[in-house]
Parts: structure tokens; C-alpha cells; sequence
């Protein structure tokens, strides 16, 4: 089934109102089986939301039109539509009761204006609104084009949501096929192009899944679509033999709910301390509920003195390695570890920019990690991309992978298709 | 001048990615007193986009078209253009020039699929991506189309941003009338239903302006929009005549921006210690480049002991007042001051949830924020809404401005109009 939405509005074209209603619609038809081709958002002119009438009706099977059902003079969605149907208006008896009513139960007398919200075009079915006053208008087999489908809601978000739960989701169900099924990948530490490629040839031979590589911030995502629950299932144990311990979780969440997981089961306690993403790494931490299990504390030290006073780091090491230096990354870790009397101390550091370090030789993007745990220490560095927000979300994602792969370098946490 | 918007992708159409590059160029656009009519969302899907093409040539002088350039089997807006327009596919040196520094300074050898991205169709100007591997494409009076000019921008925010203001505004400058002019004010602690009140009667009173409240996360945001400079100067002095010192910033930026700059302008130095907003308020701080002049370093004290050890929060206040108490929160404020040798000592202790507290009376929401500076101490609490994410992000933006009303009781820093 080709779905197509329609959001009408000349206050969504700017930064006024965003179209919100269009991705409730889109969760709504996910639950179905069904999807969204296009979506179109168009202003308060006739001609040009008549022209859009047509081009769907060309296109498409479904039209969700959303918005311009209110009693102003720029509400003509429902004029618009009964011109290209080449439908009268007449006025429906039941709604002109129920606006009545609305208005009546407020102390309000309804304007002239108020009473077009009655009118109803010839030949379309009524959708009642309890939540308002501008009742939906629906065709099916509309003059011209049989089998099409046409819906017009109101605009407001509440009132689109009643009836679309009372009027237009029954009219869809068992129209769609399964239900679409997504199964999500999250990289804590491999770039977008390095997945593409690796991917290359698992997605060739899966070819019959939707696949997408989201390179988001501060994840790296990868996508797999299909009605098909076995097909993904397939996919994902071809993807886990295939990226190994690269795979960093599955399902819902990310770097960090996996590696809150791993230590809760091992029952085992984090600490971290932090320079480049100054906090940041601690609050991806605590930004999982219940994370206070396993989680002691972390040190954002963004002075030199602070890392010989918080963390511990040998006086004299910032000066002769560089504040952005392994030995200094590593003596952190172990501070951490030592001071909050933890298994595991992670640290990081490096240079978010906007400018080079002065200090030493760390370009923009620069991060180093180390981790200091019950069987000994570790380190790695590695040079992001992006500005300064987005190298700081990055590397504490690398950190948080980095200390993942030596809890759990086996199947990831998570499980669950979304 | 007739300006459409197109954004490819099906992850736009479901409820993975939602479309904000398209709400950015309408505020970019409205600067330049230029707006769209239209904005529209399409799959992966070449024919869809083909035939979406071929209509916006139809109705608008100006196509703005973003996502569909990078390195992947999905990415196809280039091709899908050049077919449109007849134009083979050629390849670009200075393309291939930046695509390989740009792998070469990552330490990185392009796979086969990069090298796609330095493919150009005949006739169009590349536009530079000094932020990204996926050159933008222009078109001015493309073939059959005179009078027309498409464009094509990554999908990346950053990259599509920056590609927009060295590349694109200056071909639209002058093209509009006079451009839509936006007062942004920032509330750090005052509840949204509290500011819609009290700007009431301001409100009705400049009622030739647009206004919009914006209950956004962490902050809350009073807009005014107008293309008469002086009126929205008129209504700026009201407002700080009316609202006081609740105001946090003018412009861009937020709560800690003016926290920052203050300090910068007395001399002085932060440190911070916390536990509900678990690492938040350090990384709000450390995200301002620059912050490093005056912020010292934080700590996440996320169980009893480290509140202990850390942060000197002498040894049984938690067990006799709780760990959220005014005493304790009082008890890390000093100790961040002290421990780091700041001027100023800011802490929040609190519980976002989502389970009550099982230590003490404190509900889920409850924040606690306190205050050691050179002239003395404060402290304050409150009760915040939302769920987990949302309660440490407001904590934290309470706890800035717990800060920043001590710092500066008068009118705000930031100043410049958007």
C-alpha cells in the first residue's frame, strides 16, 4: 500500500511548528506494517495544495492529510479537496449538534466563521471529533479513483490522535503486511566507512533487508529492515560472526547500557576520570537508570593541578609527558581506580579543540583511553572527526567501547529487535 | 522567489531520523527575509526521487535538496539529478584531492565505494565540504530550466550548515525582502506555565510580533519574531524591564555561556561536585570552547563514599542527614571549592528517578542545589518534571543559574539579536 501524508501549514514551513504529527503517523503505520513514501508539507495557499491533491492521488493508495480543518479564513483543506472531487458542500446535521454542544459546554456562542466547520463535502463520511471542533472528513473510492483511501484530520496533535485511534486505524489494520521489524547494530569505536565497507558483501547477500548506516552522534548505527522476523534473525547471526566484537550492541540503547550490564553481572564497580569530554563520559554513565549499582564516581579534571589532586597523577608527569600523553591518560585511570576503590578506572583525554593544544602535540580530534582493571591496564588512541560537540560525544563513546571489549568481548547485550 | 525543500532518506520517513535540516534553512531563509512553500520528504527509492525532481523543476525557482551524497549503495540524489538533467558523471580533481587528504589525515585509505563521492555531474559547480567527504552539487539555469537553481547538501547537520553559509546564502542575498528578525530569550529556572503568565500582558502589548514559548530541554526560551529591528528592541527592553534577572542570556547559547563569561570578566575560577546530574553540569560547562580558563574540574560523587573521599563531606553526614540534604549538598560545594582552590563552589545533589529514593524523603524530581563562594554560601531546592534525561538536564541548567543570578543580577550577557 502507498501511504502518503500531508501536513498543512504555513507555520510549518517556518521555525514557528514543526510537523510533528507526520512521526506519530509514521510509528502508528510501522505497528501495522505499513510505511510512509512520501510526506509533504505545504502553506496556507489553494493552488498550491490543490496541485499536491492531485499529484497523490496519482501516486498514491493512502493519503493522511493533517491540518486546515479550523474556522479561519486560511482553513480550506476540506474546500480544497471536495473542488478536486468536484463535490457540494452541504451542512451535516450531527456535526452542526456537535459543535453547537462545544461551544455550549464552554459559555461560548460560535461565530459565523465557527459554522463552516459543518460543512460537510457530498459524498464523504464524517469523522467525529469529541476533542474539538473541526470534524475529520474521509473518502473511500473517490470519484475518479477507486480503491483510493483519503483522510483529513485536524491539525491539532491531540485531536489527530483520537481519531486516528477511533476512525482511521481501524479502516488500515490487516492492510499491511507483518508488521516491519527493524533490527539495530551500535559501534562504540568503528567509523562509518570502515562499517560500509566491512558490510559490504553481508549485506549483498541479505539483500532481500532494507539496510541503512546511520552515522549519528555518538553512535554508528547500523540498520537492517524486513517483514520477514527470521530473515533479520539470519542477518543479525551473519553480522555478529561477520563484526565480531566490533558489534558493540543490539536492540535499544547504547555503548553504555551494555557496559552497565556486563559489569552488574560480573559484579564489578567503574570509576572514571575525564578531561576531553570534561563530564560528559560519567553522564552517558549515569544517564541509565540504576546505573548507581555499579557506578562510584567519576573526575573531571580540566586542570593540570586537578589531576595531581584528584586523580593522583605523579607531580611533575603533566609537565614532562603533556597533559594529553599515554603515561598521563593512564595514571588517571589508575587514580580513578584507586581513589574511588573500584575494579575498573577508565580514563580519557585528548583535544576537542576549537583550537590546537598549546601544551604539546595534540592535534584537534586527538583522543587518548586508558583503562586500569583487576588483571592489569590497557591503552589506545585514535583521532576523531566532527567539531568540538561531537568529538567530545565520540570519545566517550571510543572510551566506553574500549573498557566493553574487555568485559564482554562476546555476544553483545541487548538481544531484543526493536 | 518560489523555494522547495527536499530531504532524501527513509529513515525520514519512519521514526528513526526526523527531518531538522529543513527547520534550520527556514530560519536561515527567513534572515534573508526568503521563505519556502514547500518541503518534502522522500525514500531511497530512485524512482521516487526522480519524479520528485521533475515536479519541484515544474514550481520553484530555488531547490534546496539535502542527504543522499555519501559513500553507500543508498546514497543516490547525485546520479538521480544528473539523469534528470541528461549529465554524465565525471571525476572532479579537487574532489579527489580533498576526499584522499581527508582519509590521509585520519590515517585512513579510502575503500572502492569512497571514491564515488568524487564523482560530479557535467555542467554542475562542486561546492566544498572541508567538513566531510561529500562535496555539495549546484545547478544554475540547468539544462531546459533557465532561471533555476538547484542545489544538493549533505545530510550531516555540521557539514550541510557550514556548506549553506560559505556556499549558499551569498547566491540568495538580496533575493528576499526584509529579513525576519528573532529575539531569543533563555529562562535557566523558570517554569514554562510561569513565563507564559507573567508575559501576558507583554505579550498582548507588543502583539505585532510573533511570540513563542518554547519549553524546550534544559532550557526555556521566549521568542519574538518581527521584521521591524526596532520593534523587537522595543520589546527586548520590556522584557528586561518586566522579567529581571530571570532572564539568563540574550541570543545565542545558554546558561552556561553566561556563567563563563562572567567569570572570565571577574577573574574567577569553578569547580563543581554532583550526584543527580551524575557528570551533566561538568559536561554543560566543558562544552563552551574556552571553558578550560576558568573552569577547574568537577566531581561525580554518585555513592556515599565518594562524597566522602572526594570531596570531604565529613564522615556520617550522609547517614544522619541523607545523601540528598541541604547539609550534604551544602558539604560538597565546599568541598569542590576547596579540593580544586576555586573561587566559586557549585553543587546538586537529587534524585532523577525513575524509582523514589530509598535513602530519604526525596521524591523523584527533587533537586537540591548549593553554593560556596568567596562572599559566602546558598543554597536552594526545588522539584523538577520530566522524566530521568529530562530532570538532569533541567538540574543542571538550575544549578548554572543558581550560580549565575550570584554572578550577575543584571542584564544578561550574550546581548546580540539572532
Amino acid at each position: 500500500v502507498r501511504i502518503e501524508c500531508i501536513a498543512v501549514g504555513t507555520e510549518l514551513l517556518t521555525t514557528q511548528r514543526v510537523d510533528t504529527n507526520s512521526v506519530w503517523l509514521a510509528e502508528r503505520l510501522g505497528e501495522l506494517g505499513l510505511e510512509f513514501h512520501r510526506k509533504t508539507v505545504v502553506g496556507d495557499q489553494r493552488a498550491d495544495l490543490k496541485a499536491l491533491c492531485a499529484e497523490a492521488l496519482d501516486r498514491s493508495e493512502v493519503i493522511l492529510c493533517t491540518g486546515g480543518l479550523g474556522p479561519t479564513f486560511d482553513d480550506f483543506t476540506k474546500e480544497v479537496w471536495a473542488e478536486v472531487f468536484d463535490a457540494p458542500m452541504a451542512e451535516d446535521p450531527a456535526s452542526l449538534a456537535s459543535l453547537l454542544a462545544f461551544h455550549a459546554s464552554r459559555g461560548r456562542t460560535p461565530s459565523p466563521s465557527n459554522f463552516k466547520q459543518a460543512l460537510i463535502p457530498v459524498g464523504a463520511v464524517v469523522l467525529p471529533n469529541p476533542h474539538g471542533t473541526a470534524p475529520g472528513v474521509l473518502w473511500r473510492d473517490p470519484p475518479g479513483h477507486p480503491g483510493t483511501l483519503v483522510v483529513l484530520m485536524p491539525g491539532v496533535p491531540r485531536e489527530m490522535k483520537h481519531m486516528w485511534a477511533s476512525s482511521v486505524a481501524p479502516l488500515l489494520e490487516g492492510r499491511g503486511g507483518r508488521p516491519m521489524g527493524t533490527l539495530r547494530m551500535v559501534f562504540g569505536s568503528t567509523p562509518e566507512s570502515l562499517l560500509a565497507e566491512r558490510t559490504q558483501g553481508l549485506r549483498a547477500r541479505h539483500g532481500d533487508l532494507e539496510w541503512t548506516i546511520l552515522a549519528g552522534v555518538p553512535h554508528v548505527e547500523l540498520l537492517a529492515r524486513s517483514r520477514d522476523p527470521r530473515a533479520l534473525e539470519a542477518a543479525l547471526a551473519d553480522c555478529w560472526a561477520e563484526l565480531g566484537e566490533d558489534l558493540a550492541r543490539v536492540g535499544a540503547g547504547g555503548v553504555e547500557d551494555t557496559v552497565l550490564e556486563c559489569l552488574v553481572r560480573r559484579g564489578e564497580t567503574l570509576a572514571v576520570a575525564e578531561s576531553m569530554t570534561g563530564g560528559q563520559l560519567a553522564a552517558r554513565i549515569t544517564s541509565v537508570a540504576g546505573s548507581s549499582r555499579v557506578f562510584l564516581g567519576g573526575l573531571t579534571v580540566y586542570c593540570a593541578a586537578a589531576k595531581e589532586t584528584l586523580a593522583g597523577v605523579p607531580p611533575g608527569l603533566c609537565a614532562s609527558e603533556g597533559t594529553v600523553s599515554g603515561p598521563v591518560t593512564l595514571a588517571l585511570a589508575r587514580g580513578a581506580r584507586e581513589r574511588l576503590g573500584a575494579h575498573w578506572g577508565l580514563a580519557v583525554t585528548g583535544n576537542a579543540g576549537p583550537t590546537e593544544d598549546r601544551e604539546g602535540p595534540a592535534p584537534v580530534g586527538t583522543c587518548l583511553v586508558a583503562l586500569a582493571g583487576p588483571e592489569g591496564e590497557g591503552s589506545t588512541s585514535f583521532r576523531l572527526g566532527g567539531d568540538r560537540a561531537e568529538i567530545q560525544a565520540r570519545g566517550a563513546s571510543w572510551a566506553l567501547d574500549f573498557l566493553r571489549r574487555h568485559l564482554s568481548p562476546s555476544f553483545p547485550e541487548g538481544g531484543g529487535m526493536l
